[in-house]
C-alpha cells in the first residue's frame, strides 16, 4: 500500500486525486492539506466525496511531517520547491502538479512564473512526467514534474510529426480549449457564472506560462529548436481540453500521417489514435485519463491534429496517478480505469 | 415604409429578422413562410415574439405572390435560387442569407453545396453582402449574397492585413468556434443538449463550405490567390462565433498593425477595433450587430487576430438588415442599434 | 429628460439599469458610481456597452452632489437608506432597486437584514415599486422601494387569486428558481462556473429574505394574513425566474381560474396571461420586461400557478424604469419595448 | 459471472448500464440491441465506451434469442411487455427500466400510456424494484419494474414520513428538476441545445405519467390513499433530478425529523441523510448510485424534503445494477461505488 500525501487537496485538482486515489487498489491517502481549509473536513471542502476513511485538512506543515511513501503536490505554482528538498531527503517521493519544477532553466522558470527559484539545484533531477514520452525515466524517479494540462494535449498530439521530423519547426500552431476548472477553484470575477455562460473567449495571447514548457519539451523530442504558437481560449463548460494543432508537413499524405500515429500510440494505454476522420470531443474523454487523437490533412494544406483530454485528469490527477504507478512499480494503468462520463 | 417578406421564417435566422424587422422604424414584414409552419402563427414557432401585427406563416409559393419591397430568404441552400429570378423580374429585390449566390463560380458552387445551380446566369449579378468591403455596389444591388456567419468573422478579421499585402498568403489559418445556433434549428442527433452540454468539438475539417466563400473574398480583397486553412468547432452556447486568425507578417511591429486595424475601421459604425492587447469575447457581441477585432503580435510570432460577432446578428440577421438599409437608402444602422445582452 | 444618476452601475442590476436608460427616449444617465470601479470608464467593467455619452464612474458621495432628477441605487442593501433623506430633501427622487425601502416594519427588516435601519421614519413614505398593483400611488411617488425579483414573480403570479379571496391562505407554497445572475457579480465560491456548471441547488429554505417582502404584499392585497412558503432555488444559466405556485382553490375549475387571470391582466402591457394549458419558459421573457403567467388545476388537485420574469428586467431594471415613467408622467411602456432574446 | 443482455442499449440509459456493467466483476453484457442501431458496433452510437469485449448491436429479436440469464429493458414503454412472458417461461429474469410493469392495475396503465397492456397477468408477479421499499421481495424476484426516475428521488423523500403516518396524506407536493437526459436521446425540436440553453421550464402539470406511479407507491406504504401533486421542470444540464418535497406534518419538531430520517436510512448503502441544515444539489451524486435527502421545517410552515439523484443512475441504470446484485445473491453495492464526477 503506497501511503500518499496530498497537499493542497481543496481545489479541483485536489479533489481529483482524491477521487483517483480512493478507490485506487494499491494506494491509500494518509494526509491532506489546504491552507484555506485547515482544520475542515475534507467533505466540507468537496460535498461529493465519501471517503474510505474519513480526513479532515491538516496545515502544509503538518502534512509534511505526516509519514508517507509519496507526497503530491496540487498546490500553486511556489509551494512545492520550498518543500522538495526536505521531502526528498527524508527519502519520500514527490509529484509536483503545479509548474515548479516543469522547466529545466531556472532563469526562464523565473522569468515566467515571476518569482526566484527556492531549489535550483533539483531541477535537473526532476522527470518530466509525460510517461509517452519518458517511461523509462518515470521508472526511477523520485522527484516528478507533472506536466501541465494544456502541454500534455498539445505535446501527445504534435509528439509523432516531430518526433519524425516532419513537421516545419517554426510554423507550428496550437490553438486550445479549456473548460473553466482549469482555471482552478479559487473565486474570480472572470470565472463566475454569470461571466462565463454562453460565453467564449480567448487569454494569454502570446505570453501564457505554457509556451515554454511546451516548446523545451518538442524541441527536447526533436532534439533541435521547435516554435510553437499557442493561443488558450475558455469554453463555457466545467472540464476538458481540445487543442487544434497545425502543422505544415510537406510531401505527406493523410495515409502516411495516420500510419504514423497510429503506430507511435498502438501500445500506449491512454492515448487513442482515431480512424482516419475521426473528431475527437471533449465529453468522450471526461472523467477519464484518456487522450484521443486524430489526424487530418488535404493537398496544400498543413496538418491538423485534434487531441482531446479531460483537463483534470490526464491533464493533471491522473497522469499523477499515472507517474506514481511507474514510480512504485505498480502497473500504469492500475486505478485508471474509470469509464468516461459521456451525457 | 419597407415592405418585407421573409421566406424561411421559422428557424433561428428568420426568427432574427423577425425581431429586427418588427422594431425597425423604417420597415415592415408583410408575409413570412415557413415548409414546416405554414398556417400556424409566428407566435407557435417563435413563442417568444410578440409583433406589433400578428402574422401566420405561408407557403413559400403565397409569400412569393405577396405584394412586397424585398423578399430576405433565411432558407435552406437551394431555395432561393429557384425563387430569385422571378422575383427580381418583378422588380423586387432580394436579400439571401442562405448561400445560394456566394460563390461567382457555378462550378464551384455546384461542387461544394451537391446540387446544380438553377440559375449561374444571376451570379454576376449578385453582391456579396459585406458593407465594410462592398458599400458601394451594394447601394445599387438588387440581389445580395448576405455573407455566412464564419466568413463574416473571418474575412472581417483578416481583411486589413490583406488588403495590405502584409500577410503570407498561402499560410492563413482561421481557427473558428461557434454557438450551436448556427448548425439551425431543425432536431438533430448532435446538438441536442445532451450532446453538446459541457462538450467541445471540432468538425468539417478540410472539407466545410465557408472555406472557398473565405478564400474567394480574400482573393478578391488581395488581387491574388490566398489559401485560407478553416478549422470550425462548435461550443456548448446558443450564440456567438470567435475566430482566432493566425497570419505570417514578417517584420511588422505590433504597433504597426494596431494602426493598421485603427484605422481600416476606424468609420465604421459595426466594427470595432479593441485598444493594443484588446481580447473579444462572444458575450460582449450577444444579440448586437457589433463585430469586435483585436491584433496581437510579438518577435517571431505570427499575429494572431481575434474577431467576434454573434452568429445571428452580424453573421446572418443583423447583416441583412445593414445590407438592406444600404439597398434602401437608409442610414445603414437604422434599426441596429440594440446593445448587447452580457449577462 | 429626465436626469438620472445610479448609484452602483458596477453590478448586473446596475448594467442593466445603463443598457435600458442609455437607449431610453426620456431619460440620460448623468452620472454613475461605483465603491470598487471609482475612477473608471463604465466600459471596464461592462465591457459589452458603448454609451451614447461615455461615463467614469464616481464615489458614491460624489454621485449624490452631482445634479439630477432622479437617484437609482442598484447598490447592496443599506446603502441607499443612509442618502435618501437628503437626497429627497433636496428635492430629488428615489428608487432602490435594493431592499432598505421594502418592509413597512423597520423591526421586521431589521431582524431580516442584520442592521438597524437608518430612516425608519421614511418607512411609511415609500411606495412598493409594482406598479399592477400599486400604480395610482407610483404616480405620485417620491421614493420608491423596487420589490424583490422573486417577489416579482411571486406575487404577480399569486395576486388574482389573492385579490379575489380564492386561495387558502395558510397554505401557499412558492417554488422558484433562479438564474445565477440573481446572486449579483461580486465573486463567491459557490456562484463559480466550475460549481454551477451542470448542478441544480436549493438555498435559503424557511429563512430567505423575500419571504416577509411577499408576505407583506399578499397579505395587504388580501387584508389579512397570508403564508407563503418560499423555496428559492438555482439553475445553470445566468438569468430567468420561473416561480412554480401551489394554491389550494377548493371548487374552482380550470375556466374560472383562466378567466380571472385574463381579466385581472388584460390591460397590462408587462404581464401576459397565456392561453389554457401554457407552459411559460425563461428564456421567452430573457432580456425584456415581461412576465408570463398561465394558471393549470385538476379536481382535487392545488391550482399550480406558473410565473416566469427576466430577473434583472422585470424583476430589478425594467421594473425600475416602469416605475420611473410613472413617477415622471411618461407612457408607462416607454424605453421598455425590447423583444426577448430567446435562442 | 452473470450473462446480461441488454435490450435497448443505443439510449441515455442504455449507455448507463453499459457503463455499470463492463465494470461490474460478477457480470457480463453478453448481448446488446437497439432499433437504430442494429449491425453497428456500440462505439459508434457510444463513442465514450471501449467495453471490455467489443460488441455490436443486434436487433431486439436476435437479442431475445441470446443465451443469457437476464435480460434488462431499456427500450421505449410497451416493447418489455411482448418479450417478457416468452424470457421468463425461458427462466431468465428480466428488469424492464421502462414503465410495462409499475403500475399493479392494467386499467389504470392503459389510460396513462394510451396503449393496451400485452400481459396483464404479469403485472401482480412484477416486484417494483425499489430495493430501500422492496427489498425482500427483490430477493426473490423473476421480473422487476424499475422505477422511474421522478419516482425514484419523491418516494426516497417522502417514504419515512409517509411510513410514519405523519404527512396530511392529501396534501403532498413533489415539485421536481430534471436535466435534459431525462427526455431521452432521440432529436427533438424542444430539447436541442439551442432551445434548452439558459432556459428553465415547466412541462406536464397535472397529468405525467409518474403521478400514478408515486401514488400508487405512497399508498401502499401508507395503507391508504395519499395524493402527490407532482410538478416536472427540466433545466439546462444533461443529468440530476432534485425534488423539492412540501408535506404538512403538525405538530413535529425539525429534531423528530431530523432524527425520523436519520434512523430510516441509517443502514442504507444509496441513501444519505444530510445534517440538519443540509442542501444536497445534483452535482453531487453526478454519475454515482448516491440519492441524498435532507428535511426543513419551521414552525407553522410544512416540512421541506429536499432529495437529489443522478436521474441516468439511481433514477434508472444504478438502480437496475442495485436490483440485479439482489435479484443475484450479490452484495448490493457491488459494482456501484463509482464516486461522483462533481466539477
Amino acid at each position: 500500500m503506497i501511503r500518499v500525501s496530498i497537499a493542497g487537496a481543496a481545489g479541483y485538482t485536489g479533489g481529483e486525486l482524491l477521487r483517483l486515489l480512493d478507490a485506487h487498489p494499491d494506494a491509500e491517502v494518509v494526509a491532506v492539506s489546504s491552507d484555506r481549509g485547515a482544520g475542515r473536513p475534507v467533505e466540507e471542502l468537496h460535498p461529493q466525496l465519501r471517503l474510505r476513511a474519513p480526513l479532515a485538512y491538516l496545515s502544509h506543515r503538518e502534512l509534511y511531517e505526516t509519514e508517507c511513501d509519496l507526497v503530491c503536490f496540487a498546490t500553486p505554482n511556489g509551494t512545492a520547491m520550498h518543500a522538495a528538498p526536505g521531502l526528498l531527503a527524508q527519502g519520500r517521493r514527490v509529484i509536483d502538479l503545479a509548474a515548479d519544477f516543469r522547466l529545466a532553466d531556472a532563469a526562464v522558470w523565473e522569468a515566467h512564473y515571476q518569482m526566484p527559484h527556492a531549489c535550483p539545484e533539483l531541477l535537473g533531477d526532476a522527470v518530466y512526467g509525460l510517461p509517452e514520452w519518458n517511461r523509462a525515466r518515470l521508472r526511477a524517479a523520485r522527484l516528478v514534474a507533472n506536466p501541465g494540462c494544456y502541454p500534455t494535449a498539445t505535446v501527445l498530439g504534435l509528439l509523432p510529426l516531430v518526433e519524425a521530423g516532419w513537421a516545419e519547426p517554426a510554423r507550428l500552431v496550437a490553438n486550445a480549449v479549456s473548460g473553466v476548472s482549469g482555471a482552478g477553484r479559487a473565486p474570480s470575477a472572470g470565472m463566475m457564472f454569470g461571466e462565463m455562460a454562453e460565453n467564449f473567449r480567448p487569454y494569454g495571447i502570446h505570453r501564457h506560462r505554457h509556451v515554454p514548457e511546451i516548446e523545451q519539451t518538442l524541441s527536447a523530442v526533436a532534439g533541435s529548436p521547435q516554435t510553437v504558437t499557442f493561443t488558450p481560449h475558455v469554453a463555457p463548460m466545467a472540464r476538458g481540453i481540445l487543442a487544434t494543432l497545425y502543422a505544415w508537413v510537406e510531401g505527406r499524405s493523410a495515409e502516411e500521417l495516420q500510419e504514423l500515429y497510429r503506430r507511435r500510440y498502438a501500445e500506449e494505454p491512454f492515448v487513442e489514435t482515431l480512424d482516419a476522420g475521426g473528431l475527437p470531443q471533449t465529453k468522450d474523454v471526461r472523467g477519464s485519463n484518456q487522450c484521443r487523437i486524430a489526424v487530418h490533412t488535404a493537398p496544400g494544406r498543413p496538418a491538423i491534429v485534434l487531441s482531446a483530454i479531460d483537463n483534470l485528469v490526464k491533464g493533471a490527477a491522473g497522469q499523477a496517478v499515472q507517474n506514481m504507478n511507474l514510480m512504485f512499480g505498480l502497473p500504469e494503468t492500475r486505478g485508471l480505469a474509470q469509464a468516461p462520463l459521456a451525457a
